[in-house]
């Protein structure tokens, strides 16, 4: 088999090729430092992203930069690591090639990381007025909405467009929708609040579109209760039991009524990225690929599909989007990939260890779900902030986000209320 | 007269409409909070920015929020001003109008503080190769071709382009060219230098050309000397006495030397906004607007043009493009208006008063010359960190930068190595 890369002393060790560096792929990566081998970690981004404080971008809270990492430094002194900043244009199973821009890249072992992006159902015409939050990217355009829209309502003489530019619509009551229509609330009712002349930023309306039957759906009934009323309490219009039958321009369809908005955000439904495709195996109704017991695809022991690309059951049930059952089984790839490569009998079937879910409502409310402890209020607010700052990446990024998040709570500021280009030719 | 915007109970108070919220036209806005008029402060963006320390977004040391404040929450509690985020069409001075997007804004004292972009002397064909540094969407471009071309380097196999890309071109001696240039070399010899496998990023050819004889010409020739050495110790080629003839895709063209490179930027020659073609008046060579000894347009008592719009001659010199000048004459232009509205005497003619010129080349180096006194080295550095700090605009801001400089210095690292997508739209 031809190696195209990386070409060096050690081409005999076995080359394991990770596609992505999420919670996934670069979990994996780390756990492989200390095995013989010779790991290409394979990402279109030059940074790891950490994926649950992006609605805190989106909303001015924090910088991109907080929450995002180089690759290439957090990788820095693990010598049997490679990282190439490139778009996966295939896999080819028969040659073990993977074909990234316009190299091919071969390799003995194969991690498939590649995450989710947001699922429209079917209407992907959507997308373009009411965009998902997965990407930096995603976070600074919506940031630009938001803010956008502020300034157009203080500019405007037209009020039935101003009340369409203060009707903010989130769409999903799941984690992401939860936290994010609690930050816009308190965007407008506290950061922005004496800032205009005009407009009175805090009796914008926004609103939280749920279709099922209540908040929070993997949160025990209690606590979905709880995030509702401080929903409420923050101003927040929670519509539970209402299906989205459009969304265009200027606004959004529920049912028969339609809402003007020109701020629809979405965060429901959830399709894997093209992993599945690009294998050719079998997937989910979501788009994700289904493997084994070991997380490798039926078939074909040396490729294996992780994190939120893959379809994975435990304990009977599915294993949730989250960023630690996307870790644990990039550490389970590594063992098994340690076993393999040293001759070792092979570890257990994979098992997804539930830690907890947590979610935050604006100032001092969250809620938190152990199984055996559930918490509420300023406890589980604290609680929510310590395990998002514990889990940061890198020393710089948990202090910067650390003294965001103090300056926030004692001046009720936001520190990056920026409206960038979404083109760097606008002007 | 008919005032379009804004409506109120205080209409009849002097309508001042300043534009632009740079050094300038906030300074201006600031000085008249307490003079009894209504204000109008109109910006194409919604943030005031720290333009001093754009190389350092450039140069992935620091996030555009650290240096960018919303012109809003400047102005929050300054009741008398309001703030409109739209662009300057033109500029009715028989009607005394302002054209704001699709807007009409009238005016009783108009004040205009656009700013400058960076001129190509007649070749503005260049700027898409060179681009220059002037706002946060050409830091944040800058920063993408920059990190780009290591990536890519890293990626190829072809040696020339390699070569190409990893030689970086800067274009002007002047204070930006050369903090920028002192930047690139220790984002390549430093930051980066153990993170790529195949290329050894200190290797990069950095080079600095200046067509005048020397480095810093606003500094005293043995600063300059200084300057050139330093930057040569950090491995930059510092060029003197070299024109540029041609700036392609390729590289640049140093008389009939052709020197292949992937990054350009642009730190020479500045051109005046559209302000003087608007208000149909008088311009220097650079398109400023020439104004009398109060700052305002001869022949037209009631428009004053100020900052780098403005070509101003004070003790018989032109006033250089520094934000101590652009804020003096916003204090200026202050107080001709406070003496106009309460009836006063005017104020003697503007005079600029010259505080200094400062300039850092890297770690522990700075040049500082203050007419009575000159300085270089640590000492020079240390000052150039504090007023640097000390200008910028809120708490937060100010304890930002200070907290990511002293990161940086203990660590060697950069904290805002991100590369995002020009386009929102491009995945």
């Amino acid at each position: 088999m031809k190696q195209h890369y990386p070409v060096s002393k050690e081409d005999a060790l076995p080359h394991v090729v990770i596609l992505g560096a999420g919670f996934a792929g670069l979990t994996a990566a780390k756990a492989l430092a200390k095995t013989r081998c010779r790991i290409t970690l394979i990402d279109r981004r030059n940074y790891h992203l950490f994926q649950p404080l992006l609605y805190q971008v989106a909303t001015a809270a924090l910088s991109p930069a907080d929450i995002a990492t180089p690759i290439r430094s957090i990788l820095r002194k693990q010598r049997n690591a490679s990282v190439l900043m490139g778009r996966v244009q295939g896999i080819d199973r028969q040659r073990r090639v993977v074909t990234v821009d316009q190299e091919e890249i071969g390799y003995d072992q194969l991690v498939v990381a590649t995450g989710a992006r947001h699922g429209y159902f079917g209407h992907d015409d959507w997308e373009a007025v009411a965009p998902g939050l997965k990407k930096i990217d995603d976070a600074t355009q919506i940031r630009r909405r938001l803010l956008l829209a502020f300034e157009q309502a203080e500019s405007t003489s037209d009020q039935s467009l101003r009340k369409a530019l203060l009707t903010f619509v989130v769409i999903g009551g799941g984690p992401t929708g939860v936290e994010l229509a609690g930050a816009i609330a308190e965007l407008a009712r506290q950061a922005l609040v004496d800032d205009f002349r005009k407009i009175d930023p805090s009796q914008a309306r926004i609103l939280l579109v749920e279709a099922g039957p209540r908040l929070l759906a993997a949160f025990p009934d209690s606590l979905s209760q709880v995030a509702a009323e401080a929903l409420t309490r923050l101003g927040v219009e929670v519509l539970l039991g209402q299906a989205v039958t459009n969304c265009t321009e200027e606004g959004v369809h529920l049912g028969n009524a339609e809402v003007p908005s020109r701020s629809v955000i979405w965060a429901a439904g959830v399709a894997a990225s093209p992993a599945a495709r690009w294998l050719g195996c079998e997937k989910d109704r979501a788009g994700r690929a289904i493997v084994g017991p070991d997380l490798s695809l039926p078939g074909a022991p040396e490729i294996f599909v992780i994190g939120d690309t893959a379809s994975v059951i435990s304990h009977g049930k599915p294993v949730p989007g989250l960023a630690p059952a996307a870790k644990q089984m990039g550490v389970y790839v590594a063992r098994v990939l340690r076993a393999r490569i040293s001759g070792a009998e092979p570890p257990p079937p994979f098992r997804y260890r539930h830690l907890g879910s947590l979610a935050t409502i604006g100032r001092q409310e969250a809620v938190a779900d152990f199984g055996w402890l559930r918490l509420r209020g300023r406890l589980a607010w604290f609680l929510w902030g310590i395990v998002h700052v514990a889990f940061l990446i890198g020393v710089r990024s948990r202090t910067q986000v650390a003294l965001h998040w103090l300056w926030a709570y004692a001046t009720y500021q936001r520190g990056a209320r920026l409206i960038t280009s979404p083109a760097s030719t606008a002007d």
